[in-house]
């Protein structure tokens, strides 16, 4: 059964908790939840695992092959300034997803730019929770093709 | 019934007859009937329109209100160029999602920014024909929310 | 009778229908009206185009020399993007005066910078419908001294 | 009875005895005469203040509110280097509209940009002695709406 | 019988009537001429268009093929504003020889940047007429070669 | 009874045994006592906190709630490259008060943009084990009034 | 006894009377006071200068070392302009602080760089009235050690 | 007999009392005697003024013509931050020489802009007081040639 | 006996498991093998750490004059975004070699700038493995002289 | 009979023994050979130059008006540093005409820049060989004209 | 018997006397001969060619292969400021290694650039004389294998 | 008896043959006299020498501590260009001042900035050859304190 690590940067676990405007409302179990059911629904298994640290972060990724075939990532804020992710993306050779909840093109000047975009096969940004669906459907129909 | 309007941009008549490396090799008429299903399957109606003239697709978005609740938009290369598609999509007050096949962030500099972006819902890349199939399903629940 | 040719860019066509906080709630209509009853009183004939098109706007441009002395141009986002208008100005030998309604340097950034003003002979930014018929007084005034 | 400042920055008490290609030959003497006649017209008042120092500039427009209505700004150099007048502007609550005689787009590219710009209701440049006229018609129906 | 296209951007229809200083005294039909009996004596076929609109020239360099074996194009302004004008090369596999009759290097400086160059074999620039003549010499050895 | 965190960044475990000449001769347990004793006469609680990992300081911001009604911040190195810690403030919805020992704006380049800045109430730099005398004061009005 | 200037540039003059948003409710009558207040509270000298001319503000700073020992600076707008201040603060040997009633980093882009930081102690922003305070406090601290 | 004016800008007259390092420890009235020698040696006339403030500056250089045939410049700070003096230079008719103490290209980058230099006939710059002499030789050369 | 600390950044642990392009096919362990063989010749005591965290990387460095006079540092991505590595290498007082095992001006504009090189006594970059014997003896030589 | 030179710069002497991708294979004897034939054809005398000194190219500049009518230039590298040609080519007052084999524009950002384009008639850029026999023939009818 | 060409650039023939704060006290003939002993216990020939000339210098690399396998180059000033080499680099097949005896990053900001280091192999700086030695067993040890 | 090393760059050589707008109609060998002449004047020995080549320049400041006590260097377009000349410089312990005949900060951007400003003493520019004079008067003094 085909197993996706969904990855989640700093600040994530404050979801439901913090800046609605955003964010939406719901908090990260309940995004998890329909994470879950999607998953469920295409015959696939996800793990997710979050951290405020970049060093973990680029541990979780560096361990990703052992359990998974690829990852749907929101980087958060290390987005725009982790170097150390784009080379653990190069390091293991799985697909990686972009994912962001709020348009990011929209906002600060220095959430312009990503890090992680150009080593993604693809990326979502701007839908809320409905991102992490998408790119949970992506990744199954890349998988599969 | 909800109607959603698929605007191409310049060169997009050309998929399935173009660089093969970052299109892939459907035409555009396959990638249609794809939508088309999904559509179906969503109980959406689809119309398509594409142009190369930038005044055609600021003409095609200002009649949009008229049939449709919402717009996917793949730009193609006025993405990097064009303000007057900002403004036609300020002036019209529906929800636009930004499509493009290819990532844009992996390939040359002047495609890394885009006009559209900061006055989108949000945007999907990087996954060839799939990309329009996830916008069209972001839209579709966007508008039922 | 001196004539002046009156020249409108992109998404102007939608002037009343849309952002009321950057263009006021008069339609083109009406201020196209404001426009003639001013060139009455002023003893001038005035014709108004409007395009989507950077090409048309070209034409416009190019033909004017046969009917006008004169253009009030406010075109719109090609202000900022424009260089084939640049370059028509050039090729007529019309003065040319800028209009725009908002005042483009209390927005974005793009649109602090216009192609059109160093070919210009002046221009005029900020006032609303205002703004065109202080053109056209501009112009009148140019054209007798 | 409406009254307007009309403020004009360094070395505009040379118009006239100065640089001709770029402001003509008239005095500064010569256009306020034609300031007085239009406000006439108007049925407006209208004050007249030069400085070349630009704390007193800053003063002059501290002052206006309790005389003015509305103020007529050439900042003249200090367009392009004074924040103090941009605070000035936002100190005192009265609206202001920049003008230059000379087109500043179309001269060195110190002069492309104006700190005034973004704080006045608009601005008029390019047009000479006329520029000033059409500001004061500017200001009146500003006032008048 | 190898066929070229040689296609020209915005206001090139202007050409004799216009900035003498810039492109010469010759007429568009003129120089058409000249190239017409180059071609006469290499024994190759040639077929001009021209527009002032971008999306009809990627109109136009899309149905190169059909006749076509290369194409000298002059985008004009288009040259340093259009990504569409590129996409539309990258789509047909036809080999692109940029011209200019200006010396554009030494004139302002947004006509500094060329997004044509990259993707053309090679350009010539500076000429007048004479630069439609050597791109025809050139266009001809390398589709000989 | 009013708690305030006081957060160090990294390398600020070293002061007293490091660059006198930023920095001073004191070390962090001399400083905290002079903290702890400007909390008593201010009636105030104080807790210190200090790590060399940006993740484990985005912890410790997302804790503060629990126990702080606002944050004395000296971040260290990271006040010039976490995103992650402004979007931590962001999500807790807490006062932070920016400090530095040294002048910041007097050393490298790169020391002279803060990200803290913009999202804090204020800032105090230059002033060396000072600086958090007066945040803390600064604090304890803020929090008062 | 130990004597302080505290010099106030353009605009300050109308504190309490203007934009309550960036410089709160006071007056400057009003903090002036709260400042000798502190002062009695510390046994030090206060003296207050405030000009809107750059200039006066130089000269006020040239002839500080004949009564006072240390220099609270709002320079206002001129720490964004002013390389005058600057040489003024080199060529008398006295210590500066400075200061600003709001956030200059959470505003426009123009008011992140200041001239005057590098050349100041250290330096005190965003605390309203209450940064005259601790800034009082700062170069009773720093005189004494 | 020929008259120079010697103007010099902010901080000049601290000349002597300040940073040796940059300056010398010449007071400016030794350099003026020394410039006053040298002007009777070389049968000319020199009157100096001196002013912190930038208007007043604009004032002085305006008055010029009625009394001189030329101008010795050292703007001071103002040389960086000054088109008020630019526009003045232009206004009278004079030719006018740039004149530093110091080497202002081996200090703080903000002094490697001149906005005089380029309206200057030439510049001296480094050679302390010498500077001004070297200066007051090559108007007097300039002036009869 | 003298002893070097030998600090891997992230994703060096991934060493012979990843891109052979950049890194070759030795993994840490062979690496590391070659390194003691060599400290061994020299009589020298090599220890090793590795982390893919920029806090633990930081305690690492600031542990290191415990037990060693010299580090030999490979920054990995850290290199590019870390001032707290820099900040860390001024607060111990130990010799920094900078070793990079690719080529790091030969990739991706983002590596093409390191935070530690200003802050070591010099560098090797490009070698593979060898880099890191290079740096040993120049370390080994720097800290006998 | 008209005499062209034909000055050659740095590593051109190697042509045919180096990168064939951007130079092909024919070595400087062939490609000089071809454009002697061409010459004689077009009834004109060459004569060839190469240094890979700059400063050696200067003086074959300066000393081309004493036997030849105009140039043909191929700087290579100098093409992007050297504004001692530009001098040099401002001396000497014949026509200079730019070739450059490889489509610089193709290639490293730092190729992207030309000084000697604004100071040549015009260039020829990309078409291997033929590049050098265009220019000759441009340069034999600019010299007819 | 391998052969390596050990090429030094401008300036470097006055090592040893000159500023001994970068480059130490040692002259080129003391640190060749510490670089012969080392060839020697390496068997390994070495040539060392110096010049002042960047043209010199190609001549001195495009001639290498003669009679080398490899090139220790340190290019002095024109490492910053010379395509030519990068040319003459990319003309010869021979690795080169990039040398420097201070610490370029440690300096000015134009020191910071170096056109070498992107087609050399690898590199080393900033260990003075030692950087030779390591630079001659990183080339010994490259050629062998 | 002092001795002056004279030196100049490129193209000086062509004085008086070239443009004579920015270098008047003077030959270097008509210079060259009234330099000598004052030379006699001032009691000084001056040696004259030129080169096109920088590494003959380089070699030309080398040397000349051999010889003479002081240089005064028109480096030509070098001065743009030459981190070599810098070097050599920095090498030889003379102190140099910079010369130029025309205000190089009236001409084109490239222009504008020397590398030897810098390093020099100070600078002379805009003076045609009374440039020279003044530079020798210059040194002389400087030599002479």
């Amino acid at each position: 059964m085909t197993s996706i690590l969904l990855a989640n940067g700093p600040n994530l676990n404050m979801l439901g908790k913090r800046e609605h405007d955003h964010y939406g409302s719901l908090t990260w179990d309940q995004i998890n939840q329909m994470c879950l059911n999607l998953a469920n629904e295409l015959d696939l298994k996800i793990e997710t695992k979050q951290s405020n640290s970049e060093g973990k972060l680029v541990d979780i990724i560096q361990q990703a092959p052992n359990k998974h075939q690829g990852i749907v990532l929101n980087a958060g804020a290390f987005t725009h300034t982790s170097i150390a992710l784009v080379d653990a993306i190069h390091a293991v050779n799985l697909p990686v997803i972009e994912v962001h909840m709020s348009n990011i093109y929209a906002r600060e000047d220095f959430r312009k730019h990503s890090y992680i975009s150009p080593v993604a096969i693809g990326g979502i940004f701007g839908f809320g929770p409905e991102s992490y669906l998408l790119a949970i459907r992506a990744l199954n129909t890349y998988l599969k093709t």
